[in-house]
């Protein structure tokens, strides 16, 4: 290994690099960049025995164990699923060149706002390779440089795949760079590289993200926690409650559309309080209540919520319960909490349906349906950079367009100013 | 004065007051922030001569002269142009419920991007007074509320401005916030303000710019400098030439879409040359240029550019001048020392302006029209915030539809994820 992924060029030099390839990168056509992404998936799945020896090296790392080994573990089927995104990714639309506004003014003046690459993205990410395969995959679908700073524990998967996917014919030199992942230096370099790098995506665990926006003076589109509600109201029907608390609880509770916090107007809560504690216990999760559900749980064992519980994201089998007066405790109550992400509300009331609709300040609030589906792939994307948690450039899941900026494009015959 | 502008409250709890606003400005009907507006405006005109005694104040303030009197400066005519701008924000459409998009997945959920309110709009600018009547204009149409730190020049009119803007009936309380102009902790305070403000815009000199663009945790859209160029083509019309370097050049030279480059390719730069230098020197411009104009432009005076040259946004009336061996040369010039605000072509060669429209990663390119349309009025939006020179959420001329964000409201019938 090693002419592609030099140790011993510096940071700042990667980012030179990588700002140089742009314009490069920002000329390809869309033939041309579905080509490399064919191409790129066919190398992974030529050269998968070396990714996994590397995926091995990895995983014999000290400290490598439980969640963490299985984000970081590649198996056959993992890496056929690599490159099967990325023949994905080559098969969507490419939003480059797309007019999305045209319009004549009295003067003449043709204007046209045109989408165009970002330039350079920068991530920031932990165990999981195929991150570097899948963001890869959408940086240069949308004609971007891409610079990569992983996770130090998967430094050879890493490596390797950066090693395969640089290496394919007529990608532009310096299109992808990976960062040093053995120090936070390249970090630090990385989130203070502004007019090099146009926006950094941190993707990992809330430290992570945390310290990105507060250090980065590059734009950030800050994505990932999930303080998830769902507010069961008056009117539900309480089977479909079921079905969706359930879902969004237990079918996958270590990702941020998982539900957290379960809110229940008191008018159902005698019913419905120990029907879903007994459920969700059932199905082995954690109970957390405010005293009115201790109350009404009756022989379910359900600690006390603290103070802390109505911020945490458990990421876990934990569930925290509290009873509302009505559609406005639960929306005033969601939004003093939620780390706005994604709520839901299940009831058949529609007015009550569209208050906590408009009211709720979060990316994406479902009405009768579960916060799992708050989702890239799930919303027909194709594809999911992330889920973003903040109200400039993109809200809620986002992919290829939302790697765009546009610009203008003026055309006149000689109009000046008066 | 007094009650409303209170210097007895500290910034935090200013912040504090806009974010609980927030939602209940988010919460007005088009109808009432158009009724708002227009109160607004003729409250304005009602109180022109408090207005106008308060900027006196201001006026009388030390080391107030030159430039900075004329922006600081208001007359009846202005307090008038005032209240009409307010008037024309409630004539334009209201952006905030517009449905983005919209469309069923197979499963028939049915997902809807819905444009809202970004929630507390910060803004840091200098001395201009108008700026404080454009901007809570502008919040209050997207639902907004906002967070004033004007210039310590301006603080009497502010104050007064404020005063009579936040008196308005109707208006929820806390909508307007004006911070302590006579101390820089408000701005510290501000813009770590995370969680409490969704965005700040600073406008104002590069200085002032940068130090928020550096130091901000809130998101920020940088807007303002402007190192725009202008390439005289080989194929150009020359007469028009003139006429767009001349009026770009000298129509308002102190602002950011003005130009401050001119590019000359060789093939005409024998004659362009020494006749654009005499025009822009027969109209009191400070001419600079590299070897080969100073060598072409024969009789007419024409300072050396230093290296610094190329870079430095004059904001009056110089200009530099290079000749370029072609197209590609200018693209290149331009990619390197613009601040990606503005540039223009001239030419009659439509293969190079597609190619310069395209290649030249700036905001807004024109092609045969002079650079101080790019302008938000110009535009046809009926108002403006400033230009964005980043790439994030929103790129040139932006208003309304800028100061707004979006969430996904999704409606489904008991779909969980399998």
């Amino acid at each position: 290994m090693g002419t592609i992924v030099n140790p011993n060029v510096s940071t700042r030099e990667k980012l030179e690099r990588a700002q140089a390839a742009s314009p490069r990168i920002a000329g390809l056509s869309t033939e041309q960049k579905n080509g490399l992404l064919l191409t790129m998936a066919d190398a992974i799945e030529t050269h998968a025995a070396e990714i996994l020896a590397a995926n091995q090296k990895d995983l014999n790392g000290s400290g490598v164990e439980g969640a963490m080994r299985d984000r970081l573990l590649l198996t056959a089927e993992r890496v056929r699923a690599m490159a099967a995104g990325m023949q994905e990714v080559a098969s969507l639309a490419d939003p480059v060149g797309e007019i999305i506004r045209e319009w004549k003014r009295p003067n003449k003046l043709l204007i046209r706002q045109v989408r165009v690459p970002l330039g350079v993205i920068g991530i920031i990410y932990e165990s999981r390779p195929n991150v570097t395969v899948d963001t890869v995959a959408l940086a240069l679908k949308t004609g971007n440089a891409i610079v990569l700073r992983g996770g130090k524990e998967a430094f050879h998967s890493n490596q390797q795949l950066v090693e395969i996917l640089s290496s394919v014919p007529g990608l532009p030199q310096g299109a992808i760079q990976l960062l040093d992942s053995t120090t936070r230096d390249s970090v630090q370099e990385l989130i203070q590289a502004r007019g090099l790098v146009d926006v950094i995506i941190p993707r990992g665990g809330a430290g992570l993200i945390n310290f990105v926006v507060e250090n980065s003076i590059v734009p950030v589109i800050e994505t990932g926690a999930g303080n998830c509600h769902i507010f069961v109201d008056e009117s539900a029907d309480l089977d479909m409650a079921d079905r969706i608390v359930i879902n969004a609880k237990t079918q996958r509770p270590s990702v941020c559309n998982a539900a957290e916090k379960l809110l229940v107007h008191e008018k159902i809560a005698t019913t419905y309080v120990p029907r879903i504690a007994q459920i969700l216990s059932s199905a082995g999760v954690d109970l957390r209540g405010d005293k009115e559900t201790i109350r009404l749980a009756g022989s379910v064992n359900i600690r006390p919520a603290g103070a802390e519980d109505w911020g945490e994201e458990y990421l876990r089998l934990c569930i925290a319960i509290r009873v509302v007066s009505d559609v406005e405790e639960a929306i005033a109550h969601i939004n003093r909490y939620s780390t706005r992400n994604t709520e839901a509300i299940v009831t058949e009331n529609e007015a009550n349906a569209r208050r906590f609709l408009r009211a709720v300040d979060s990316a994406t609030v479902f009405w009768n349906a579960s916060t799992r589906f708050s989702d890239g792939g799930e919303f027909g994307f194709g594809a999911e950079m992330g889920i973003s948690t903040q109200k400039l450039h993109c809200r809620g899941p986002f992919a290829l367009a939302e790697l765009t900026s546009s610009k203008y494009e003026v055309i006149g015959n000689g109009q000046v100013r008066g």
